[in-house]
Parts: structure tokens; C-alpha cells; sequence
């Protein structure tokens, strides 16, 4: 295989020396490479997964909410839960919770996680002719569950989409962000009112 | 297994009859379920994938755009194409055409479809401190591929919030909507301006 | 590599000549293997997805049903569709839905198919008490769709299990059966009565 | 974002508030929601995954059985392990196997669980003409494995259903059911003799 | 959402034109992106799933061999077919042909295709102390399987690695390549010898 | 369901007796099978997901490495970094990434893991017409991650092909190949040089 794995074997890539598990995340893959001899080749601002080997496990919870804006009649309709494709709230909550399970899958840099708790609700918004899903997501583990929270509430939202679509194409989908997050290194955040 | 197979097998439901597959396909499993009896019990708004056995295979497009609002130096960084994840637009954009192929697997009554073409491009908002996210995917089926281009417009979304968040977790997704589609017995659509 | 490329290139396999795709399927794979070097030495038996290349597209649908026996008060909960997971028989509908388009995935030599429709109904059993599922299961293809109506059941009856577990582990999945097919070179098939 | 995220915001949940992780599990999302504003709003029965956040990781074990049914010829074909499509017990215990590990991708409401054992076994009935499939599923916890065994027996058997069907399709899946567990607050479970 | 959108509106993309569906699919994308506007700002070399919209749909077939080279008692020991996790060829056998059903999951760019055969065999290599692994696919489709057929082996050759790594982790996977495709426009392709 | 579920209930099944699980792994389901009767039935070499319960939850860290060789011209184009399909090395390394989440998908009997960090790098061969693809994964888990690393450079070298085809079928993958295993009772590996 060339000197390529020579070196690799003559040279142990120091992410493998003792107490390397130890050394921050952060430096753990962003400072060096596997080898002095890729580095000069290799391109600059390469994707990778990002160690968090050395984080510990903790609970972690977050909460994402986002909006579906739509004419009245479709709203009137949505709330009546019986449309040709069955209950859109029902059947978008449900889709939200199964798609905070594929969160690794779509998101190519995400970590898999196990999840303990995925709630999903939707209901009318207070000011808009519009649907809120809010999501909340927990697990105990090594990195956070933000991206698992706005997931389930893209997810619920294009389902609603899906599932109310005959009827209104006009529809569209925002304000999906983060509203809390616990737990972990870089302690809570909580959106601005 | 009791009367339930007798009635089945006695009873052949109407949608088995000759000709059922050239009945306008809403009629299919929305006037009549699988048998009188079920029937009576069965709920309503009951979740069903539509009957599209009956809709022509033609050449279907869709083309659906959204945004990520964030802070300026977040949008700077962003455009600089090198953070601690790797390049967060050309990232985001392959996650959005592998979003598309998994469309169906996210929203629970879509139908798998083949996909003939994706192409997703990010590029900075004309007017707002935002990265602007278009989609087009394109098939030759017997329904349509909005869900599987607001699919790929969401999960792009939310792969530049996840390449992004370790600098700003206040961005906003939004706007998600469907631009055009064309192709289909429901005719074109275009958004209006 | 060898002469095992050589081989395989001085005598390109059977199956790539002219009009081997007008051969019977079952004559594909069956009669002879990729060089006659291989078959030697190959085992029997070895597992293949079936060369269905040469049947036609047509439309083909399948029914299938399954049972969840359980306690009178299990049925009486489940029939309440308010437990602490929610609407089980809503649940067990959608997932059952979502579990016909994994059958590729789930089943090792099933064909992937694009499924045209998928209905799953659950009602009271008409004299047990327990509760049957029905899956409807509709594509326009070149294998039938019975694995998929099959699969659909058996995931909306593990799903059921799932929902209500937490009061009756007892509960028994049975009579999992296909009750018709049509479509395809096989030829019609109705469940005796 | 209207009035919504501000009430998110000034009325934290209490599943925020310091020590709920401690409280007991059922309570978390049973009694109450995101914010009384939704409580009001939202439809009862809203499906959930249980949060298990507050349970204790522990080794959990389950087994589970389930019988297909079939014509003795058919049996008989099955034991020479040598059909058109291969090995179906060979192929059954394997997909059995590989289904376990897409429970939680099958059934909504699971909670993904690494796996630390799988074991499937296809023999004859003792006293039916039918093959039995028994799985054993282990893992380290905060919840069962009864669904990753129930859905490995329930893949095993539909794959040999899929193996088989070119010689009978009148095959019957059945009995499928939890023969125990252990660990876990819940208890061990041995079902009745 | 600004200009954007009015732009995409008063210039619909040139792919949306009447007879766009039968320009040269390489031009459909490579020539021009969504709007004029776009390409200005977009990236070059922006990752894209070839448009293969206007592309005939005929039969196609590919076959890819690969091979793993190992210790000659480690060899002796997978013919025997009965290692701690089972027979590592007919595992591995079934495992490919499944990998060909993922490969437009696991190959960013690839199309979603049906799939009309699938057959992989493992035999001793004539000359090497090693196993080969050839596998053949078939689809009716706008593009070709080679992915397919690679995935396939590529997926074998892994598999017969974690069955047999436990007595042998030097083994050696290599010679991965495209032996033979037919069907599609850009005309048969067969392996220099 | 016959004698088969009595005897299992009457004779609990060692496997669950106490202090099983601090059996040596090697011997939870090599030595004994679920019951008696089924040992003497069952066919031998059946395939198993390794029990590992016993086995203690440790930093595990694998690297793995491949090579796609290709004409000088391909090279220079992938070096170019702009093809039909976009960049292809930071497609490829990204599809490596995501392939590694997929390996207990794609291998039969891997177990399910959750992954702290991986990192994929490809840069051009020292000494030959090719491209290097290095993979490193990092776990927390109770098996090691050699899979994980295999399976993440496989990807990619699939990636590269597909990305690259259009001007190069003759591509052939290689070398795929362990490099070094640290981690885990059964001690650090290193390829030797």
C-alpha cells in the first residue's frame, strides 16, 4: 500500500498517544491531522464529525418550535382533524417524533444518539392564521439534542404540509428555531423574548 | 380467524372488481372502505396513502426555496466556507439532495417515487442577512415531488443551522414554501409574487 | 486479479446474451450461475433476489390480516384510544402505512417496489376478543405486493403490542395471512373460506 | 413568533426545573404539557415517547416466540433448506436479526437501544406442522427490549413466508408473544404455562 | 421572502420551458443553475444528482467483482462455513444483495432505483489465497446499476471481514471493479484483460 | 402454541439464570443454545450478533484506510476538485462520514453503536495513480469500531467512483485494510509495515 501506511505505522497519529481521550474536543481533530504528510495535501475546512469523546454524559433536553401559515378555510379544516389523507395534527406529531429518530440520517455531521423522551404538540397559534409545533427532546449523552428538537418540528411541519396540500399549496412553514436548550459543556441557552 | 375472513372472502371488496383501477382515484379509499362491516366500526379521518393506481406517469417537477436568518458575522463566517464542521453550504446542499431520496421514509403518507433529478443551491439572500435555499427535484411518476422538494429545502436548512450553531444559536428557518410545479393532472402551480 | 477476470471476461455469462431478457425469470437465476468456473465451486441453495426482468408491469394488489387477542379491558383501552402513548389504533394505522414501504428494507430478497397505494384499517374482531388489522397494499409493477400488505399487519400489530403493553404483556399477534391477491403472471389468489 | 414563544419563554416548563429529571417517569409528559396555554388547546391522547430519562440503566433481556404454520410439503421443503430463493431458515434467522435493529425505526413510539445481543433460532413445532422462531434479545437500558425481540420474530417469520410463498400461500403467521423478560423497574415477566 | 421570489417568478427557470424534458440531460443542469441571478453568487462545482429526466428507460445490467485476501487458515476456516457468528459466505451473499438495495442511501449522488435482480456469489479465488465476491444486478431503468453492482460487492467483502476478523484482522479487501455493464446509452462496457 | 412455549417456561433457559451475565461473552451463545430441545433440532452455524453484555463500555478507536487507482487524467480531474457531479473528494469524504453512522445497517450482524467522532480524509497516493481514503472512528462502546472505520472508507471509495465514472469505469478500489484498533479486552492492533 506505499509509504502512506509506512508512515502511518511509523508514526502513530498523536490523537492516539496516552491521554489523548483527555485533551478538549475541540482540539482534537481541529488542530492537526492524521499525518503531518496529509495535512500539506489534504484540502482546508474538511467536514468532519466532531470528537466529542472526551465530553461527558449528561442529561440533555432542548425545545424547538416552528409555524405553518395558512388561509383560514385550510386552518378551519386542519382543526377539524378529518381531512382525505385522515388528522393532520395526529398524524404530523407523530411523524415529528419518528423524525427525531432519523436526525443522524438526514444531518451529516450529527451525532447518533439514543433519545429518552420526544414529545411533539401542535396546536393553533395565539396570533396568526397559522399551527405551532413545538417539540422537546431529551437524552443522556456526550453532545446536545438541538438538532433532534428542530427536526422533529421541520418534520411535523411538512407533514402538515403533506397532509393539507389538496387543499392549499400557498402554505409555508416558519419561525422553526430554538427556544431552549439544557445540559452540557456550554450550558443553557434561552431564546431572547 | 372468524367471520372477519368469511365476510372478506364472500364479500370481494369493490375495489377488486374489473375496471376498479379506472375509477377517478379519490373515489378509490375515500368513499368506501374494505368492507361494509369495517366500515360501521372503523374510525373516521382515518390515515391513508391515496390511491394514485388510476394517475398517468408524466414527467413531474417541483422547485420549493426557504431560509436561514442569522447574524452578520454568522452569514460572514458562513460565505468564508471553512468553519470547525467543514464547508456549511456545500454540506448543506448534499444533504438536501440526499434529504429528497428520503422523503418518503420522513413523511408517513408520501408515496416512494424514483427521482429523475435533484439540485439544491444555497447562495446568500438578496436582501436579508440570510442564506437563501432552492431546490429542484424532478420525476417521471404518477403523483407529484413538492413534499420531496421542500424535503430537500428543509433539511438543507437545518444541516446550515447544525453546521453553524457552535457560533449562533438564535438562527431563524423559514419562509419553506413551494415555488412552482409542474406536470400532473392538478395542473401547474406558481407562487404568486 | 486473476484469471478469474480473465474468465469471466473471455466468456461473457449466459445471461448477457441477446434475448436473455425474454428468458423465463425462474430460468434466470436458477439453471446456471455467473461462469461455469464459479459453479463448481459455489454452494447450492446460495440466496438471490429473483430475476423478475422479464415479467411485465402490471397492476397488482394484495390484502392481508392479522389479530391482537387481549384482555377484555385491554380491548375496552384500546377502543378508548386514549392511553399514555396515545391513540393506539391511529398509531398502529400509520405505522402500519409506514411499514409497507420498509418491506424492501425489512425482507432480504424483496424486490424494492414503488407502492401506488396502502390502506390499514383496524376494527373489534367480530367474535374473538381482539382486534384485526386489514392492509391494503397497491402498485403497478413487475412483483406482486403480498410481502408488502404482510408487512404492513405485522407492523401495525407489533405497533398495537407496543401501545398497550404497558397494561397487558400477554397480548398474542396471530392469524397473520394473505387474504387475496391479484395481478401478475401467477394469476388471481383468494383465501379459502 | 407572536405571543407564543414569549409565554415559552417567561413561563419556563416545569420539566426544566431543577430535579425533574428525578421525578417519576410517568409524570413527565402524563400530567402536563409545554405550557398551560397549550394544555387548553392541544387534543387529548397525543401520542408521546414515554420519557425514561429518570430510569436507571440496567441490563434488560426478553424473549419472544412465533410459529408459521404451513402445508407438510411445504415443511418439508423448508427443512431441505434448499428453495428457489436459498436457505429460508438461514435467511429468516438473519433478517430476524437485522430486524431487531430497525425496531425502533418500525415502531413510532420505541426508544432507539444499542444492542448488545441478538440471537434467532427457526426450528420445527413439536407437536404442529409449523416452524417456530424464538429470538433473544439483550441490551444495557433505561427500557425494555420486549418489541426489538417481538419484531425480530415477526421479520424472521415474514421473510419465511417470502421464502416460501412460491409453494403456498396459504401459510398462517401466528402466535407471536413475549415468553419473558428480565430487568428493569417493571419487574421480570414469564408468561403462564 | 424579497427577491428572490419574485425573481424565480417573472423568469421561470429555462428548465421549466416547453421541450426543456428533451435537451441532452448533461446540458439540463451543468449549462445553467435555477437563475441567473443564483449563478452570479452560487459556487462552482456544486454537487448536483444528474438529471437523467429525458434518458430512455431500458433494461440494464451490471456486474463488479472484489475480492478478500487472507491467511490460508483463516480461508480454510470461512469454507467450512461454521464460524462463531455462523457461514461467513452465505451471510455475506445475502448482505450483498441487500447493499445493492442501499446504495442510493449510502452514494450521495446516485439515483433511486428499482431493482429486478440481484444475485452475489462467493467462491475461492482461482489463483490468490483469497475469496471473490461477483456480484450481478438488473434494473429497467434511466440509469445504470455499476453503483449497484460495486455496492454489492463492496457490502459482501465487508460483511465477510466482521465474520471472520475475529481470527484474522489482517485481511485485505481489494480489486473492487466494474467487470461488465450493458443497457443505456452510453453503450456496453466490458473489462480490459 | 404447544410443548415448545411450556418447556421454555418450565426450563427458564440458563442464559437467564443469575450471574449469566458475567459469563465470558464468547460462551453465552457459543456453548448452549435457548433450550434443549432446540440444540438437538437446530442446524449448526447458525449466524449471531455476538453476545456482548459482559464486556465493558471502553474508548474504543479504529482507523482504516483504501485506495481508488485510476488513470493519471482522472486524478488530475478529482485533484481538480470540479466534475459533473461537483467536488469529488469532499463529496466522498462526507458520504464516508455518513456511511459509517450505516454500518450496523449494512452488516448483518454489527452491532448498533453510538460514534463520538469520525473523521475521513482522502488525498492523492504517494508513490501510485490514486487516491487515499483514512478513516478514523471513535466510540464509547462495549465492541470496538473496526467495522465502523472499514465501512467509512468503502463509502467513500464508492463515492469516488460514482463521482468519477462518467470519465473512468476502468477505476479500481483497493487495499481496504485495517490500519490500527486501540480499545477493548482484545488489546491494540497495528498493521504491520
Amino acid at each position: 500500500m506505499g509509504q502512506g501506511h509506512i508512515v502511518a505505522a511509523r508514526q502513530p497519529p498523536q490523537a492516539l498517544q496516552p491521554g489523548r481521550d483527555h485533551a478538549p474536543p475541540d482540539g482534537a481533530y481541529g488542530a492537526r491531522s492524521l499525518s503531518g504528510e496529509l495535512t500539506h495535501i489534504g484540502p482546508d475546512g474538511r467536514a468532519r464529525m466532531v470528537d466529542v469523546s472526551a465530553k461527558a454524559t449528561t442529561a440533555r433536553e432542548a425545545v424547538a418550535q416552528g409555524t405553518v401559515r395558512m388561509a383560514p378555510e385550510t386552518l378551519k379544516l386542519a382543526l377539524s382533524r378529518d381531512t382525505k389523507k385522515g388528522d393532520p395534527l395526529g398524524v404530523a406529531e407523530l411523524a415529528g417524533i419518528m423524525g427525531a429518530k432519523k436526525t443522524a440520517d438526514l444531518i451529516p455531521l450529527c451525532h447518533p444518539l439514543p433519545l429518552t423522551g420526544v414529545k411533539v404538540e401542535i396546536a393553533p397559534h395565539e396570533t396568526e392564521t397559522a399551527l405551532t409545533v413545538t417539540a422537546r427532546v431529551k437524552t443522556a449523552g456526550q453532545t446536545g439534542v438541538e438538532m433532534e428538537a428542530l427536526t422533529a418540528v421541520s418534520t411535523a411541519c411538512l407533514t402538515l404540509y403533506d397532509m393539507l396540500k389538496a387543499v392549499d399549496k400557498a402554505m409555508v412553514i416558519g419561525g422553526i428555531e430554538l427556544i431552549e436548550k439544557t445540559g452540557g459543556k456550554s450550558g443553557d441557552y434561552r431564546k431572547n423574548s
